[in-house]
């Protein structure tokens, strides 16, 4: 425990450099374009075989809007416009926190709006009633959409805080708080 | 560069493990009671003497919010229940992310409200017209504070997206998306 912290940190015990570890951001969005939104069927370990919006790790030198945006062209070479703040969700056994947004989907420079990248098998457009809630690959996901679709139903789109934990094989969402944006 | 990745990553020369940096998140919380705002003087570096909204690196094992909270006792002694997501603010030249809610000041066991901790040299509830615009410690801070006296003024609250810069040794908040809130 070094002098002044109240925990315990990794030292390094040949020159005393403190390596401080602290949860990581998981950026990503939720697609939309003509009342369906984009999912990815993984090409890569963990979850490979399964469902997810595109996201991931936020990199050094970005904004995390521009993270989602990033990963939403390297998953599904699709590009976006960042429209809202949708969830952050802290999944605290794992250290992630998953801040998602809402965009739309831009026309590219080609013709196809959109195509799998190297981390997926298959990139599709599907609508609130087709998502395949036994197939998605996360639990925080799982969660973000089933809260956009019933956003989707009430007609207004809210903003939501939570955590999620894993109980007994299955994810539960705790401390969840929804704000009405827009 | 290790194989399947984009871009250079730091790699352990003996045993290949991979160190990936990601930007960090600060949790803090604009403290609301009675018309004014908490602000605390920083007894430590950096920026030791300026004043600031409680706020630091969130921890692993905790939640955002629950990391604003604990920042909140930490820095003031301050019980806290956190009522809405406000700023996300990237500052990406120090890779951090800055995530701030607005947060009501609860009573605690004794009879004081707040008081310094050991990180604080001075606390004290400021109204809008009083917060010292230029003994603010952080540029994130500056911009919350700024945005949050429009809101107030406004009487409708925001949740603010942006990115702090440094431009010619001023900060500037770049990007900005402003959505109403609740």
């Amino acid at each position: 425990m070094p002098h002044g912290e109240d925990r315990e940190r990794d030292v390094c015990t040949s020159c005393a450099m403190i390596h401080y570890q602290n949860p990581r951001m998981i950026v990503g969005c939720i697609i939309e374009h003509e009342g369906s939104i984009l999912l990815c069927k993984r090409a890569i370990e963990p979850r490979l075989g399964f469902w997810t919006i595109p996201a991931g790790f936020m990199e050094i030198g970005e904004t995390a809007p521009a993270g989602a945006a990033r990963e939403s062209y390297e998953e599904a070479t699709a590009r976006v416009r960042i429209l809202a703040p949708y969830v952050h969700f802290d999944v605290v056994h794992i250290a992630q926190a998953y801040i998602v947004y809402r965009a739309e989907l831009l026309r590219g420079d080609d013709a196809a709006l959109f195509a799998p990248g190297e981390e997926s098998l298959e990139v599709k457009l599907v609508r609130p009633e087709e998502i395949p809630w036994t197939e998605l690959a996360f639990g925080a996901v799982y969660y973000a959409l089933k809260l956009y679709v019933e956003d989707v139903a009430s007609g207004r789109y809210r903003t939501h805080l939570g955590s999620i934990s894993r109980e007994g094989g299955k994810f539960v969402l705790n401390d969840h708080l929804a704000l009405p944006v827009g």
